[in-house]
């Protein structure tokens, strides 16, 4: 299925069915508990960063970057996972949300600034 | 830059490239902060579903599913950007990741049970 | 100093003082890093109750129970140590958004409803 | 009932019950939905210094210090309340995890160290 597609995200989720189905595990993954094992692994991203300075951020040890790319891989699974549940496309709703943005955020108001919108 | 590729991620990660140029923001992207930032949205997902049944989660009205669009979209956009400023390719750690877990979780072992692989 | 008090939290406020001193760990404890200490934290106190149904949570098993046994303490020290950083008195801090929360959530409008009051 | 103890989380709890009772929340209450919510706060707490720097959460202006006391109580209020629903004793909880931490951070092995206990 995934050689009909040209999109990464299209091509993850139907690997995730498969999964899914052979395991039937369809009956664990309601959008509420794929929320929650979203959050969770946002959890445990969070926990790669918590002790270091910005700037280690900046430059992690192959350790560090490993457990990183591990924790945004399963961010990224789960919520594949729970946008093909609620029969939403993540990527067609991130590009909206970036025109929001851009309208938000308007370039003369904004650079240089880590205000909310509503505070420009 | 985006009619290049032909993944929806990547396509995004250059949207926000730009996005974030214009506005001189990458002084706050550090990798910290943009998991910080993907997990407060995380959060604000997991308020969509809190007080809801498993079965309401399910069948979620049209102003809870926009919201729950809303937070999967802010989550996206934060994960490309934070994989962009990694170095990494979150389509590519999710695939390795989908194999570490078809080993982990034998189908013949895992079918029907949600559990950790390591009380398999 | 805990014996001059009676309260739970500010025993643990200067037990907590203590061994962070010794340790020389105050360098580590901005309160930026505690609030994000704090909420991967409450992402692992999440892992415990994803895959279960709402009843199952109602009735932990001695290994569900002992694992957020764990989870609550991490975020009361976490908490604890983050308002101490701050100057704040988490107690009164939460009473008084008791109250709020009275205010906000009348007891006629709001009996049997999992509304935000925004929307009573 | 309060008045009867003298545990701030003791009069917190007493609190809550009356609250959810008053309300008839205790249907929407499960530990399931209560972890949730706790996610879901400290989730809001790391929006409170997601673009700060370490030094600037340090000395927060008056309206982002009066925003993570917000926080800081709804965390302390949903923790209390689900540890409420389980049975446990959060305050008794910490002091037994402060001891497991004496043990795991010597302080001759940890000093100055933001490291693991599995890593010292």
């Amino acid at each position: 299925m995934g050689a009909m597609t040209n999109s990464d995200l299209d091509d993850l989720r139907e690997r995730l069915r498969a999964f899914v189905a052979e395991r039937d595990w369809g009956q664990f993954h309601s959008p509420k508990n794929l929320a929650m094992a979203l959050a969770g692994e946002s959890g445990e991203l969070l926990e790669v960063f918590q002790w270091l300075t910005e700037e280690q951020s900046r430059h992690l040890d192959p350790k560090a970057r490993a457990a990183a790319a591990d924790e945004i891989a399963d961010v990224l699974l789960y919520l594949v996972r729970l946008a093909d549940q609620l029969g939403l496309d993540p990527a067609a709703e991130a590009r909206r949300k970036m025109l929001d943005n851009e309208r938000k955020y308007p370039v003369e108001k904004a650079r240089g600034l880590a205000k909310k919108y509503t505070e420009l």
